[in-house]
């Protein structure tokens, strides 16, 4: 991983310190504007071989960014003084796959043999594009980007198996070809995409019907293209019902000292 | 440019040597496997400059691979021991607009004010894609690509202008995300596409109908994929009428010794 930059370290730290110490516990997008942030997934360790395991496996669903020690609180690859605990605005709690409680701090929750997964998040591809001068629809209409259970399958590992998700964002072919290009350099925040057009052939009935996210408008001259989705491993976590896991709540990221650009390849 | 290396020259010299000595005069795909082949344009000096101009604003269509001195007939960048009078299959002969003759050899024909052009040729990225176990439709078919002339202007410079004329390519979603990602690192034979899916949205009525080129079955599971192609200067010169150029004939392209990965980025 890369050095951590002053810049990002700044931003970064700022915002943790913030929701660390209760002063923010909402939706993460357009926080510490340029840094990377992760979806997280902590689990017994009995479980993380496998998940890993499958991560490796699946990396555009699954990229992952970092791994803890065992009963670990830090993510040293991703920030300086950080600690998983309480420094994520909203988490879930989950117990033999049923959501029990959306803390804002879970050193209540906290075990010795807990391993924490911070995964890749499109916010950082989107970051990209915008950039570049790409529209990202649902970004345009203030929502979350819609997402659709397909049927292709995920490689299984473990006790880990399930369909991809993917994220859907309608573009004009010349800006699709672009965006392939420009996400295919960033191959730890699910990369290039999956799909792109003819919905039904990857088990898309109705494109107006998300499964995830809210619907947005596909223009007579645009495409659907479709990216692996950071929601696969936590749909995947949620058929396995472990006796226990914690995740980021939705929106709610783990905000990291890395800079978006430092993902690219 | 790269060095060029022993294998690549080993190749192209034997290929240039069989078709100097008259042994060999038809289409060249498939001579000297992985090696660049280019379209060839060689115009008067008096015209070189505009030409020239008109490739580099528009180099998606027009990527110069190389340029010789005004009446030199070497071309040092992509080849050792490289004659252009004769070292093409066969040739065109224009005289304000009008195709003259076809020659095997153009010595006859040779003036001192002559500029040579060697442009990009996507033979370089088919061999890319076909490398990486994408199958390229016309190819399987034993046919020319299909090509079309598009609404899309190029950008003019000095007396050339015209529309940009694309070739088109019928891939899986999947093939057609990977074939971009391929294409893009070869800027000097055309790189990414340029268009995909909705032919109507770039003015081609009917895919079954080139304009140049055989057409080729698109599936139901498939989308076009179109690319900026090397007939777009061919007919841009057409269009200006020059009082004399030359050009390779189609299919019979220049044989140079770089390697089709040597043009990678």
């Amino acid at each position: 991983m890369n050095a951590i930059s002053q810049i990002g370290h700044r931003r970064g730290l700022t915002e943790r310190l913030r929701i660390r110490s209760g002063g923010f516990t909402g939706p993460t997008a357009g926080l510490a504007p340029g840094n990377v942030q992760a979806n997280l997934a902590i689990l017994p360790a009995a479980l993380a071989h496998d998940f890993l395991r499958f991560a490796q496996a699946n990396p555009k669903p699954c990229p992952v960014l970092a791994v803890s020690d065992p009963g670990a609180v830090e993510l040293p690859a991703l920030a300086d003084d950080l600690d998983i605990r309480t420094d994520v605005p909203r988490y879930r709690v989950w117990r033999h796959g049923e959501l029990v409680e959306e803390p804002t701090d879970i050193r209540p929750f906290w075990r010795d043999d807990l391993v924490t997964f911070a995964l890749g998040c499109s916010f950082s591809f989107e970051d990209a594009l915008v950039e570049d001068g790409i529209e990202v629809r649902h970004l345009t209409c203030g929502g979350n980007v819609p997402m659709y259970r397909t049927n292709i399958p995920t490689v299984p590992a473990g006790v880990f198996h399930g369909p991809l998700v993917v994220s859907m964002r309608p573009l004009k072919p010349a800006d699709a070809i672009r965006a392939i290009q420009i996400t295919a350099r960033y191959p730890s925040v699910h990369g290039a995409p999956v799909h792109i057009g003819l919905p039904a052939a990857i088990g898309i009935a109705d494109l107006g019907r998300p499964d995830y996210g809210d619907a947005v408008l596909v223009g007579p001259d645009e495409l659907p293209v479709f990216w692996a989705c950071g929601v696969t491993p936590q749909s995947v976590i949620a058929q396995v019902k472990p006796e226990f896991c914690i995740t980021h709540a939705p929106g709610c990221m783990l905000i990291t000292d890395l800079r978006n650009s430092n993902l690219s390849v």
